[in-house]
């Protein structure tokens, strides 16, 4: 089979950075695939890159290659990593991007060497193109560098359970299509409220009539706030960071 | 041969959503041949989506399996659906998106059933990826579900032939250079009027001066307004809805 | 080994174009793999796009056909060209986009015909996909078109050296992340100045405070202009042809 090497980064495609890369990991690694994730990532927003790994990384089959590369620190002492987990393999920074796939169960952590050839401004092209392909083929994480102990860890925000019974949330990220998502999860019925308004939970977006905001539980598990044929986010003024709250219906 | 798979959606790609179905479609049909068409179509922009497809599914090689994705409908009572139709197939909600397959000879339409595990917000991942999967395998439309009889088709409004020999149009879209794109078609000579303006019309794009607006016969055979090195939208104010006259020559 | 393909155009990808050519490759060259470059080259930047391919084209493996397309050109008299460069194959306007290969030792030109089918507005999908789908297949550029001497050339602006020893330059290109892009190239220590502000010279971006501007040797050798966490260009007003010069270090 083919091996799949999907790619994510901060590094739009107009200037050809992503070509580079493409042509580097199937100059390699002849014959693999090359999937566009996004290039799209807001530059140097690690958490966002974050956040829509840990959404597709578990939805390709077992033995694929993921790069993801936001990497404001590039060139510094942060350390560059291959990880194994799951039966994927992981390349990027060592800045938390990788999060999703050192906290599921036993990863497999080493830090890449940074050849001296490497250009410190592009450790994608330099280091991880190539050691991505070097998965591609087949190589182990473990054969690709030292060891490593210690990666960083960046957690989204936990929700907390206040003494009334209610739920204290915050939004974590704002979609494509203004789509406000929060940190609450597994909680059904109730209101959840953001900015005074108190919203009762939909099912769907449709749920609810054209314009209206609305409360409901996202396809990766978290609560969202939408509005129908609109933009939460603009037309509400909703916030990455912004307070929200989930009330239990009562008796 | 392997099997093609066209996407196309209003996903944007930063989300990861794509990345999702992408990952399902290749879990579920491994070795098959994902292809970007794009997933910047404006955020529930159905006849965006629709002009686009009717532009590229025929170019394609027989077999190849087409997704279109615009859905503000989701998880609601509308049908989820696959078609087969021209040697193609093709898989999208029931809101008239596809209707460039439906449109062409005998059409074949079936209703995909909905499992209960699906997440009423993202039928792309859970409904339509995993038949596209199924035909990207080789399996009939016709085995996908129940044979339906009335899909949703929305239709490009038709030019209106006017006593005086004129005929009357509008912009159907405008496109990424600014060029405002009428559904005339078949026109030739004469002159299109718009705001007021009478416009020759000329071959291609370099046949006026630069800053110039003109009329001319696109690439798919509708006539389109457009300013040489320009925006013919930006610069001129045209809108989807505008109204645009052709005046055939006369004598 | 699958034939590569790789496609830069300023088409964007929601009109439905660039879907268009690559169902035309398919159609054409079964089996090839087709992977986008970018499709958000600004509309009929040409210098852009001969920048983006100068930095990836090498980066392929030897037999890669790459396909660029910026062309406001397109259906004049202007010619269309492949390019036999370095063990690659090109297609593409002459205007100056495939500089990149012409320049680079011993470059066979052919001028590819238009047949009278081609639309005159869309010579991508008529003239230069069905080129590289017949490279693709493994034909020779030799054999698309009769040779051509005189290709239009292209050329960065030349930096000059000035009787102090001080060297001047300007911003060729402005990347995603605001990054301004010298045509200083083969420069060290010293400082650049920009707007009356001489900057020292870092290694990479986190060498410097959080919003501090530098300047750095990027990852193709070219002095740029950055500011760590931020956009020089929209910080500093930086534009493409903005003035820099850079002094060496004295004694």
């Amino acid at each position: 089979m083919t091996p799949l090497v999907t790619l994510l980064t901060d590094f739009g495609t107009a200037d050809g950075y992503v070509a580079e890369m493409k042509g580097v990991i199937l100059a390699a690694a002849p014959g693999a695939t090359v999937l566009d994730v996004t290039h799209e990532i807001p530059p140097h927003d690690v958490d966002a890159g974050r956040l829509a790994l840990a959404r597709y990384w578990r939805r390709f089959p077992s033995g694929t290659v993921h790069l993801a590369v936001v990497d404001p620190g590039v060139g510094t002492s942060r350390h560059a990593l291959a990880v194994a987990s799951g039966g994927h393999a992981f390349v990027g920074p060592d800045n938390g991007i990788l999060t999703p796939a050192l906290l599921s169960g036993h990863a497999e952590v080493v830090t890449l060497p940074v050849p001296a050839s490497a250009a410190p401004t592009f450790h994608g092209r330099d280091v991880f193109a190539p050691a991505a392909a070097a998965l591609a083929r087949g190589e182990p994480a473990s054969a690709l560098g030292e060891p490593f102990e210690d990666p960083v860890v960046r957690r989204t925000p936990e929700p907390r359970r206040l003494e009334n019974g209610a739920i204290a949330g915050e939004i974590i990220a704002i979609d494509r299509f203004g789509n406000a998502i929060t940190n609450l999860v597994g909680v059904r019925g109730g209101t959840v409220e953001v900015g005074g308004v108190a919203l009762p939970m939909a099912r769907t977006y449709g749920d609810v009539a054209s314009g209206d905001l609305t409360a409901l539980c996202g396809s990766n598990g978290l609560i969202e706030l939408a509005v129908r044929d609109g933009s939460a986010a603009r037309l509400h003024g909703i916030r990455r960071g912004a307070q929200v709250l989930f009330r239990p219906a009562t008796g």
